[in-house]
């Protein structure tokens, strides 16, 4: 049945308030418009989701909801007199009016669709739009990461002032440090934008962090890999955001993303489009290296995370499954139990033994591990475990995957905690015992 | 070899900066006055440290350093006028002067010795001095947990004010959630208080957080489990935090411990020795139920963090484990990867046919899981993961191993998701959509 007939079947139109029964549960939303074969419900969060119309049981219509507006295309034509960027879509919430448990059929990033979505976007700017996946950020894997790197190669060739990339939120601090290690003196900037509420909500951070993010990169000649979102819960600022020093550190807030240990690169006024810069911008102008792509990511690289009584097994378990590294995310300094006899100890011993680099991270986020200060730790850094400095588990255990994706294990081992993408403070300008 | 032996062989004299010379590293260190059989050495970051010395290998005298005091003992009266509390001593930071790896041998925690350390707490307070353990806290695990509690219902047995907990800074927030969940309806203040920095620098923290922790116990009638420590890097406040909502958020800061979706119940003034309420009082010191101690914990419960490409195995390790109980730390809203032909949520589904109760938690540490945003959550939930609003990972991971050891599976799922120690906030006043 298409969605056409299931809509005539049950008396529905576009707008109506509808509460539909699956086997196990009852949702309620209104329909909107969709190009897609899915029930397409915006609910009472403002979120939209598409459902299988085969999986329904029944639809109960609640009520004639307020009107929604229909997806008319804008035809837009591209101005030579105007920058061109290219946004590359990989999904997310930030292009949340694709259904995205159909894959990529019914995506259709044309430039159109960008007229559609944001028009205040391509006002300023040309858009190359490019559909590279079409996913909820949960599900990238390096796979995706690798395409996402091959597209950037490809738009590097072309005349364009600077690549923006749609991502979704859950895991775009882990995207964006792998393009920051994968892209090495990145000749132009690559921003990585995503969105907590989906475009056709009012109170979608979407396009402000989008028209930011092409802003930034018109306006300035920074070169190398950023996130650009919301600096506060306000529509104000956007901040451009360090590649390896932010996380995600609220679930929903607009602005959720945070640089860890470091501070925003420069922040943007949405109303003046002004760019007011935190760091000293040289640094980021005036890279002139040579651009090279390490495009290349070992699977076998795990996270852990400790906590009291975590059994030791599952350090016997990377080993098992031949595990080439492991990044703890130990306890204050960067601890693990030592446990009964010294067992979680011995564990570790013996990973790292088996060829496996182990290296350590604290769950705390903020702050700096430091092997010297108890025992216990000591211990395990006698035993090899590499400590890595004030780096974010995430960005250390993407970048250890990485390392040993283009590098032999030595090389690995010396580069981990030693800075090669701003993914680690300077101690002495950074002193975590001075507070 | 005794440690006068060694001093003497060598040289050294106390307050010596000297550089010792191990298998595999050199490590550099004024000499402190010890009563353990361990060369201790104060490091410039003013951390202490002891060493065996039977496994160093060499020793160089790098110069004389400033002079630093005997550990001389006051002898001290009780008074019957003041108000007596008792201090449980678990280890950490807090009464840092002590060998760690020792074991409890060197540990002499009486009256006298809190004098020495803390002559401002016994200025004004009687205190009991209880050793229950001596340990870095990265090795506490429920046996632990459950002396502790002992402990506590042996204190509430006595004419006392109130109960201050010394403890371990990197595990403190995981042992308040569990205090918090066996100590039903507390009769009296039971606060833990830890240090950042050991009690014998001048930056330690140990003092002001234990007299701030004493006075809120001497000053308010608050019953229940919560948290003492610095405020602010300021010597100003010390916060008092919520038991299950307290998280250590920087690896080395003072103020290390953050309330997360909460505020703090309460801030002393450490000059004025002033208690600001910012909770509502009344709550706190009109609790009157039944006093009800359940005290186990099930050990077949883990906590494991998603992250891009993490291995299904993982999860197949929990059902071979027979596990009662696993917290996902998903991204987001309470996402998990769904994996290649969706076999990701079919080892979820398997673990929890297995028995296991699987719930949800997010890697964003601030803001709500939400089941109704996205369809991955929604097949997750669909699937029986039970989704625990704003708790934290750690409580979550304590709260579930506290159901699963005083209840039964059925009542632990349905127990998991409901407030029964502030461990989850009113959705409807903290609305995180709203931001």
């Amino acid at each position: 049945m298409k969605l056409e007939e299931f809509y005539k079947k049950n008396k529905l139109k576009e707008g109506n308030l509808i509460e539909i029964t699956f086997e196990n549960e009852k949702i309620s939303g209104t329909i909107i418009p969709t190009n897609s074969k899915m029930l397409t419900l915006k609910f009472s969060t403002g979120y939209n989701a598409g459902f299988d119309i085969k999986k329904i049981k029944n639809v109960k219509i609640l009520g004639q909801s307020k009107s929604v507006g229909k997806i008319e295309k804008q035809k837009i034509k591209k101005n030579p007199n105007l920058p061109t960027i290219s946004l590359l879509h990989t999904g997310g919430t930030i292009a949340s009016r694709v259904d995205y448990r159909t894959g990529g059929v019914y995506a259709s990033f044309d430039g159109d669709d960008i007229a559609t979505m944001f028009p205040e976007l391509i006002k300023t700017t040309n858009i190359n739009s490019i559909l590279v996946s079409n996913m909820m950020s949960e599900d990238m894997n390096s796979e995706h990461y690798k395409k996402i790197v091959n597209a950037i190669e490809k738009e590097t060739k072309n005349k364009i002032k600077g690549i923006i990339i749609g991502h979704g939120t859950d895991t775009l601090g882990y995207s964006s440090a792998y393009l920051s290690f994968a892209l090495e003196n990145c000749p132009l900037p690559v921003i990585l934008v995503g969105a907590q509420r989906s475009s056709d909500r009012g109170s979608s951070d979407a396009a402000m962090n989008l028209v930011c993010a092409a802003e930034f990169i018109k306006k300035t000649n920074f070169k190398g890999v950023a996130i650009c979102m919301h600096n506060s819960t306000n529509d104000d600022y956007c901040a451009i955001l360090p590649a390896t020093k932010t996380r995600k550190i609220h679930s929903s807030r607009r602005d959720a993303f945070k640089t860890i240990n470091d501070t925003p690169i420069a922040l943007i006024n949405y109303k003046t489009k002004e760019i007011k810069w935190i760091k000293n911008k040289k640094k980021f102008e005036n890279q002139n290296g040579k651009f090279l792509i390490k495009n290349k990511f070992e699977k076998k690289v795990g996270l852990l995370k400790m906590h009291p009584g975590i059994n030791e097994k599952l350090i016997d378990f990377y080993k098992k499954e031949k595990y080439k590294g492991l990044i703890i995310e130990g306890t204050g300094l960067g601890h693990t139990p030592t446990g009964e006899k010294e067992v979680f100890i011995k564990k570790i011993k013996d990973l790292i033994k088996s060829g496996c680099i182990v290296a350590m991270t604290s769950q705390c986020i903020n702050g700096r591990v430091n092997p010297r200060v108890y025992s216990n730790a000591r211990i395990l850094s006698n035993l090899g475990v590499i400590y890595c400095e004030d780096m974010l588990p995430e960005t250390a255990f993407v970048k250890l995957a990485w390392l040993l994706g283009n590098y032999s294990k030595k090389e690995a081992e010396e580069l981990l905690a030693k800075n090669l993408r701003e993914e680690i403070s300077d101690f002495s300008r950074v002193n975590v015992f001075e507070h």
